[in-house]
């Protein structure tokens, strides 16, 4: 199995941008028709919300097709639903990586020792537990939160190495409360450095024939500056970047997460691309029944954006 | 609806003790009968080790019921059967509902805004999204964490309200490395201090008539003197107390958690009680198909020890 970092790697350089999609469905936000459609199927059932939610995922990623190569699903959209939902987030795991994606299951757990073990068999492809059965789901990668330190982390880098898959875990958020215990000063740093080194040091083991790490770690655009002090802290880790798009972050902040030849990051976005179709000038040109086309448009025009910014970096 | 912290002082009054049952199946730990059964029935399928997990828990909960009135499912061990076993932990919190426990939701979660209130409906009984349907579990209280800030806090407070359901913040976790960030000096006080003031200032306008605050705190029996600070610093707040038992924290340990008064705290212990059946003295005298006999025999064991530390204490 190839290296998880190698593999990303080749899928942004593939498709040539970076961008990485959200899959984060809510029910009321979906076009009408694919909401009427679910329910004359289900009834006013969760089954008719997750078979809704795989329709959008399903119509997302066909527009997306080969002009993206990454996604990140958020599971609490479809943890939610209960069961139902969980069974829609394994199929559409399943169907992104049919259609060619890096799938980032964006989970953030983060628990001890052998809870922990369940949580890496359950996202990153787990082992048979009796007679061969396969478990969970196989995304590519999973979020991880650091909060209960490295023994909370290192039980996934076995699972990772064996199975080709990556880690991302949590240094610096994009919400406004990310300061409360992230921008905590002790001794001179910040907390988030100290995760950052935690992360450098578990991931130093587990590199690709690229150099980077399977152990990346989530690192906001909405703060720049601290973002261009991790890249430096963090040369061989893959950094998740969120914030670009709905949470306010430019084109121009994410440059900070790469390395200077461009590399290392991938940006997500998830409202600003999925349900880009309530926007304007998309709102007017496609509408509703376009909505696929109009995730398409968006995220052209971001990848397009990041280039633009890498160009004038 | 009933304040959660007075539904659950009213639970552990009721029985006289502090115990929560950690409702953690593994399926190699299993009786063998057990699992022979369920893979007759549905064949080597995520569905068989479901099968087994319930059946499992409806034993250990009915030898527990009246002994015990609170338990606390650890969902990455259903997560990793994917909605097999998430339908199994809706199920199994259905069931100790029926058989009157409070139930916790161990599932540490911890994300922004719409993503939180996301987990919040998933795990403390979710709105209507569509014509009435109910989605995802309905615990009692969520384990919640809190590397993100305040505004990943938030959102769980009004549905907590809503429903009378509570939320338990890690602040200071029982496993070896919980002090790589939660123990850093920041400014002369610990990074866990920092989040205990977060959850008493969150947790101030959610008092109970009994005073206590729907926003407890996870505070590890592993980490006596750092309990003992932080009683004092919250003692509004339920703690939910992990550690004991088979991670090596005794009966005294826990009294630190304690206010003077012998309550504001639940002390968890799983491996000890669901596994008893493996460890001595039940092995012998009680074996594999005693294995309910054995939890009730090691929870009822633990509550006396737990009642003696009191007295001593």
């Amino acid at each position: 199995m190839n290296h998880f970092a190698d593999r990303l790697l080749a899928a942004v350089n593939d498709c040539g941008n970076p961008v990485c999609v959200g899959l984060d469905p809510r029910f009321d936000l979906l076009p009408q028709a694919l909401k009427d459609k679910a329910v004359e199927i289900h009834g006013h059932t969760p089954k008719a919300i997750a078979h809704a939610f795989l329709e959008f995922n399903r119509a997302i990623l066909e527009a997306l097709s080969g002009i993206v190569r990454v996604c990140k699903p958020q599971i609490a959209f479809y943890e939610e639903l209960g069961a139902e939902g969980i069974r829609c987030y394994a199929e559409t795991i399943a169907l992104a990586q049919q259609k060619g994606f890096l799938v980032i299951s964006d989970a953030k757990r983060g628990d001890i020792g052998t809870t922990a073990v369940a949580y890496a068999r359950a996202h990153l492809g787990g082992k048979a537990i009796t007679g061969g059965v396969t478990l969970g789901f196989d995304a590519d990668a999973l979020t991880v939160n650091p909060y209960m330190g490295h023994d909370t982390i290192t039980p996934y880098l076995e699972i990772c190495a064996t199975n080709g898959k990556g880690i991302f875990v949590l240094v610096k958020t994009s919400n406004a409360g990310s300061g409360d215990i992230q921008d905590l000063d002790a001794g001179g740093k910040p907390v988030y450095e100290y995760v950052a080194e935690m992360v450098n040091k578990l991931g130093d083991a587990h590199r690709g024939a690229n150099g980077y790490s399977s152990v990346g770690a989530v690192v906001a655009a909405t703060y720049p500056e601290q973002a261009r002090r991790l890249r430096e802290l963090l040369p061989r880790a893959l950094f998740l970047v969120p914030g670009y798009g709905a949470q306010g972050a430019t084109a121009e902040d994410c440059m900070a997460s790469f390395n200077a030849d461009g590399q290392g990051a991938v940006v997500n976005a998830s409202r600003s691309i999925i349900f880009a179709f309530k926007q304007e000038p998309y709102a007017s040109t496609l509408g509703e029944l376009g909505f696929a086309d109009a995730a398409r448009a968006a995220a052209v025009k971001m990848a397009e954006e990041l280039k633009s910014a890498h160009r004038h970096h």
